[in-house]
């Protein structure tokens, strides 16, 4: 068997705990497998990573993303999200060409694999081009059109919600398998009634799932409450949006009995605390929807709304803003927050990975604990979510494939990725500017 | 003349722009000699350091922590205040010797160093031991002894807070002037109103300002309340303790009569944003202070409740939490929040820095811009607030002295000071622990 062996050090382990523990990984099967002290198989590995004072843990989900949305990182800030999204954000999005989506891409997978990100969860455009970044980048990756439909006519508005069910048909089962999609109607708010319904047939006939957003703002809920007279989740449950496998992206906005059809449907919650305090959008109930048994993943949503790709920055973020949201210090724990980001995160979009077990698939990333912010160490727990930045990864494997050792990229040449995404945000400011 | 000269990138100026200039360094008068494009005496300069495709920015100031509590980082997580102080942290610390407390500060002074803080404002025991450290590490620092009087007899009250005076006019210009010291009753309810009152006159006697926790729960605001019908702000106007010069922690629940009495009075507010979410105490109301010309510095607080001392941390948890607390994404914009960490801590402590501008202290941090999470470079304002973090300073300067270079530290030793404080944390632990 080809077989890479991760060994000497510590790793998290699916109940939670961190324990020393050698990782044997397939990397023709591109599983784990074995986990444990004393491993049959470690001795003759084909290559070896030594993890003496690192920790291993699963390669983090980052389970919503408009990942070519790099280009406009630090674009436009301190600005409230309506204003944001339409005088600044649309108007460089119309002049957005597919060549920028995938450097923008580009840009993010280079972001995300040095801080141990090895899935993301992607609605934007021109998604073929993303898929060709997942495909050479190495990573995992469930990818959709994000279709709007207001201020469209009838034509435009079908065509849209065609092109996304038409693209995920497409890409699903692309780069090995790697790439799995869905069907994204962009909101509740952005798609009207019979496109959200047509959304949800194209998917039930494809077998993908669906992913919105829902419940951001209050701007996106009083109007379905005043329209109708029902919250956003009972429209759309009404819809058939609500469904084991449908993942929806911020959920900030919940009453308990919208929490409730949450979990009775099976449906999951990407919280995205960074961009929902910087767009001062709201504090999502997170602690309320753990506790009756809602999948909570955690998202970046795009760079210009955070700024960065690093689910780092963003547990510690969960962790902070869930205890102010709660009111209570105990909310949200470190525990919570890193199955938010490994597990749930793969069980929120139905993909392999987000745990360190035999038979699991070898998305893995090694942080480098010896450092001073690192220490002492207490709590390694408490240390991945309160104290290590994306910058203490050390190595980065997805589906068994090392995509960076020793900081070192082996599938994208981040100078490169860099140079031509520099170019590319400047020509892309100055045409969209000149437009305007 | 001795100079040291940063040429070739930009430098964050004290009007908030950013510019390519140069920054010359008088390294015998530790000040700045000039800023700008074509300066004479660049080129004659005795040590040169290049700054290319780098921003130059004053060193951070953490205007508000315990650096020693370095030892406890991760120790006890997840726990309300209440709990969190009484039966995890106070245990610990009452097993803390002044060689932990050295131990402890030299962590904290090697984070700082590596994420570009070169100022900070420390209230613990044994301060002699930490302005030894500040003294080899070359920092600034303000440092203070905490007196607590609550549960204790009248001559322990007593002669705690004339520690607190005694240790203030002692240390008091030490380091050759880099380190300056405050009078620092803990808080408002841990001190009682006569030990206030002799606190504030022995800080006048000695010239030094006050500095105590204020308003950083609601359990510290609702017996003054009670007890007295005023607001804890009007308390300590009462006593005496609202003056310029002095600088408050926290400052979390404070209604618009208290924050106008803070603004009339010339008093500072130390906002510590992750600690206040991490023990769920509350959101500062950051915007209004500013509105009304607050001057509002940030600190870290300790790292038990943090969980580091890293000020870029620091500044996008007061940028984020700061838009949700005023419900507006236009709050406490990125240039609000660099202005905290640098010119308004400076100000805030009474100390040099904060400004890059001939004649101002040269106390600076180089923060190297080419990273992939840092392109593209529409906005370097916004992503020194956004999106770097302590890790991408390269070179960290105080006094005019080079403190690291390259992320090598010059006057401290990291591997020895992670090593030891390893050692004492295990001891402290295992101490507390078979106390109780």
């Amino acid at each position: 068997m080809d077989t890479l062996a991760l060994t000497g050090g510590k790793a998290l382990l699916p109940d939670g705990t961190v324990e020393t523990a050698d990782v044997l990984v397939d990397r023709e099967g591109g599983t784990i497998a074995a986990v444990g002290g004393d491993i049959d198989g470690v001795n003759e590995a084909t290559e070896t990573i030594d993890t003496t004072g690192c920790v291993v843990i699963p390669g983090l989900v980052n389970a919503h993303t408009h990942v070519s949305m790099t280009l406009l990182r630090g674009y436009a800030d301190d600005t409230p999200l309506e204003t944001w999204l339409r005088e600044e954000i649309w108007p460089v999005e119309a002049a957005l060409t597919p060549d920028d989506i995938e450097i923008g891409a580009e840009l993010g997978a280079v972001e995300m694999i040095r801080s141990g990100t090895t899935t993301f969860a992607d609605m934007y455009f021109s998604e073929d081009r993303v898929a060709s970044v997942v495909d050479r980048a190495g990573m995992r990756a469930l990818l959709g059109h994000g279709a709007v439909t207001i201020g469209k006519d009838e034509a435009a508005a079908r065509a849209d919600i065609e092109e996304s069910v038409t693209v995920a048909a497409e890409l699903d089962g692309a780069a090995d398998g790697r790439i799995r999609t869905a069907v994204m109607p962009h909101s509740l708010t952005t798609v009207g009634e019979r496109y959200l319904r047509e959304a949800v047939e194209g998917a039930a006939d494809i077998d993908v799932p669906i992913h919105l957003h829902a419940n951001e703002t209050v701007d996106e809920v009083d109007p379905i409450v005043e329209e109708r007279g029902i919250r956003p989740m009972e429209y759309a449950e009404g819809i058939g949006a609500l469904a084991e496998g449908n993942f929806f992206a911020h959920g900030v906005h919940l009453d308990a009995t919208e929490i409730d059809l949450l979990a009775e449907s099976g449906t999951s919650i990407v919280h995205c605390p960074a961009s929902n305090m910087k767009l001062a959008s709201g504090m999502a109930p997170v602690q309320d929807l753990l506790d009756v048994g809602v999948t909570v993943a955690l998202g970046t949503d795009g760079a210009a709304s955070n700024n960065d790709l690093d689910l780092f920055d963003e547990m510690r973020d969960a962790a902070m803003v869930g205890k102010i949201a709660a009111g209570d210090a105990a909310a949200v724990p470190a525990e919570s927050v890193l199955r938010m980001a490994t597990a749930a995160g793969a069980d929120a979009l139905g993909l392999p990975g987000g745990r360190i077990a035999e038979g699991e698939a070898a998305d893995l990333a090694v942080v480098d604990l010896d450092a001073p912010h690192l220490t002492p160490a207490h709590d390694v727990i408490s240390h991945l979510v309160y104290a290590v930045r994306g910058s203490d990864v050390r190595d980065t494997i997805c589906n068994g494939r090392v995509l960076m050792r020793d900081r070192e990229l082996t599938t994208l040449d981040p100078d490169r990725v860099m140079e031509r995404a520099s170019a590319a945000a400047a020509d892309l400011i100055a045409r969209a500017e000149g437009d305007t």
